[in-house]
């Protein structure tokens, strides 16, 4: 006898972890539109609004964006990949989980990589950047603009970007988390490669990545010496199946980029500016009243958090994992815990994109005063 | 003013090429489920179900058993970076576009690759493969099972691994148009890796890609003197993320994977062995149709068609591109061209899944009878 599956039911959960954020009904009820070919007509032109909208929100004219197949990750290998080979000099700055993360992928694909690290939770001084680049031969800087690891915000990029051009290198930047929810301007900042994830300030669905490059960096993938070792994350390869004469590489992934079109859409209708204040005067809502429930946040810097991603203490004498399991079982509520150093530490809230509402802050802080006070 | 975006809307296909196939609305439904975390309890049991019926699905034990976050280019590339390292030697069987895909992966991650080749469209004797697998000492034999560029299907898998695990080599086996509608014994033929797609026979939608790996294949991951390079598609790191005490990789495809587990539960619910017979009874439906039509086979042996894919060749005098042109425009019928060597002279014909049905057969016959002859 074969065990039989029930019919698909999860619980129905309040998305404030670090992504997937929450999901609009308009998106979710777009992905029950019948698939077509990764070749019609059709779809080009869905891909066409999805690039075009990709850029407005990237703020930047660059010509190579477009949505990896995959994960956030897949994002940022298909950067690293794409720029290094072997034995290129990376400069990578390291904040955090995430940071750390590229300098593996630097090494994994064969870089000389030189590690530049402040304690999970501080940022660099643009300035330490900007000496670091300019003492080694280094092809590329890789950065995290929004560490979701710690909850703390790059400051400076500009003139990070500007130092890195000084030193012949190229800027790499993580957005996954600021992307559509934290001021982001990839053209008047001018970084090179910035990439996010369809799932967190968009609130679409996770399986496409935005990414879009400078041509600069363009150049730097034209003028690579042998071919880059992932096909799948060839951008070459990619971009030419977003082009306008496209031809085969993979079979896109359909449901996931309506979802992706629609979850944009909606980016514009609300507005870039408005979306940002949206964010962050959800996320002053919720610092106030973590604050007011005695509850410390791990970034002190008001002006260095992340609105879309809020770090806090754990209080003195809780079992974090405990109290997160009491928020899911009994609230429904979804929040993380953190990672490697800051692990038992610290809880990671987001409020990104769909999730970054009124109600879900007021519904997160009575859940919390019942557990830890009432 | 920026452009606006139209709702969504594209044209209702049917699709007849080689994927995507048609998605059941049940299938299309279960992705208006809210989402979940990749964390959450819930979401890992819906993993749970997933691994279980793909193991069913392909008639496998194997512990090592999961979907690739990415298109079925991306398990093809997970199959070839975690077990090829810089100098391994590689016997790639070439006998149509993704033989060479394999072939081209395993250089780019640094393979010392040797090409045994066939014309495209026909296969290999088993006896070549064997005498060839037993004259170098390569690490891994790449081969198609069923290969969607030409449509022809590779009899004698279970001797080819016999020989390949005499001469000490892997057998990695695309069964990316095979899985779900072509017999395919992963355990009784003992293939150490198998690769697949969600989009294909299993009529998920793309985003997701089965794969599984014998016990031998992980033993050889297991003795890499380096990571593999590819820290998205590490299969260490995926199973990890899919095993029994789950840690943190990527943000899993959430909506892609209740597709999938839908799409699989279909299948379980119509028996392995039915929807072979229906993939076949189809297929000789549209033989039969072809043939009557005047039209060619590009197969001859029948014995050696795909059942999901078939190929025939374009008749003399038509431009093959425009009368696809037409099917699509006038009937909403989707079917492919040929690549490479085959481009312009034949037609692909995807019955896969849920577009192997009889319906759908007897729309194409009639369309192309009044395209062709009326």
């Amino acid at each position: 006898m074969s065990k039989t599956f029930h019919d698909l039911n999860p619980s129905q959960r309040i998305l404030l972890g670090p992504g997937p954020s929450m999901v609009h009904p308009r998106v979710l009820r777009s992905m029950a539109t019948p698939v077509i070919g990764y070749m019609d007509p059709d779809f080009l032109a869905i891909m066409a609004d999805v690039k075009d909208l990709l850029q407005q929100t990237f703020q930047t004219e660059n010509d190579l964006t477009l949505a990896v197949p995959g994960t956030g990750t897949s994002a940022m290998e298909a950067a690293i990949s794409n720029l290094v080979e072997p034995g290129d000099k990376v400069l990578a700055c390291v904040q955090g989980y995430f940071g750390e993360r590229l300098a593996e992928m630097g090494e994994r694909h064969g870089a000389d990589v030189t590690r530049l690290a402040r304690d999970w939770g501080d940022v660099f001084e643009p300035k330490a950047i900007e000496s670091a680049v300019s003492e080694g031969e280094y092809k590329l800087v890789t950065l995290v603009h929004a560490e979701t690891s710690t909850g703390a915000l790059q400051p400076g990029i500009s003139a990070i970007a500007r130092a890195c051009h000084q030193a012949g290198a190229l800027l790499v930047l993580d957005c996954v988390t600021s992307l559509g929810g934290v001021a982001l301007e990839v053209d008047a900042w001018d970084v090179d490669v910035a990439y996010s994830a369809g799932q967190k300030c968009l609130s679409g669905v996770p399986g496409l990545s935005p990414i879009t490059l400078s041509a600069r960096a363009v150049k730097a993938i034209g003028d690579r010496s042998t071919p880059p070792s992932v096909f799948y994350l060839d951008l070459n390869l990619l971009d030419r199946y977003w082009g306008s004469s496209p031809a085969y590489h993979h079979t896109a992934p359909t449901s996931t980029m309506y979802a992706l079109r629609e979850a944009l859409r909606m980016v514009q209708e609300e507005g870039l500016e408005a979306r940002l204040a949206r964010h962050m005067a959800n996320a002053k809502r919720l610092w106030d009243g973590l604050e007011a429930l005695g509850l410390t946040l791990w970034v002190e810097d008001e002006s260095l958090r992340i609105p879309s991603l809020t770090t806090c203490r754990v209080p003195e004498g809780f079992d974090e994992a405990k109290l997160r399991a009491r928020l899911r079982d009994e609230f429904n509520v979804e929040i993380a815990g953190g990672f490697g150093p800051l692990a038992g530490k610290i809880w990671r809230i987001g409020l990104m994109g769909e999730s970054s509402r009124h109600e879900y802050v007021t519904l997160l802080l009575g859940a919390l005063r019942e557990l830890l006070i009432d």
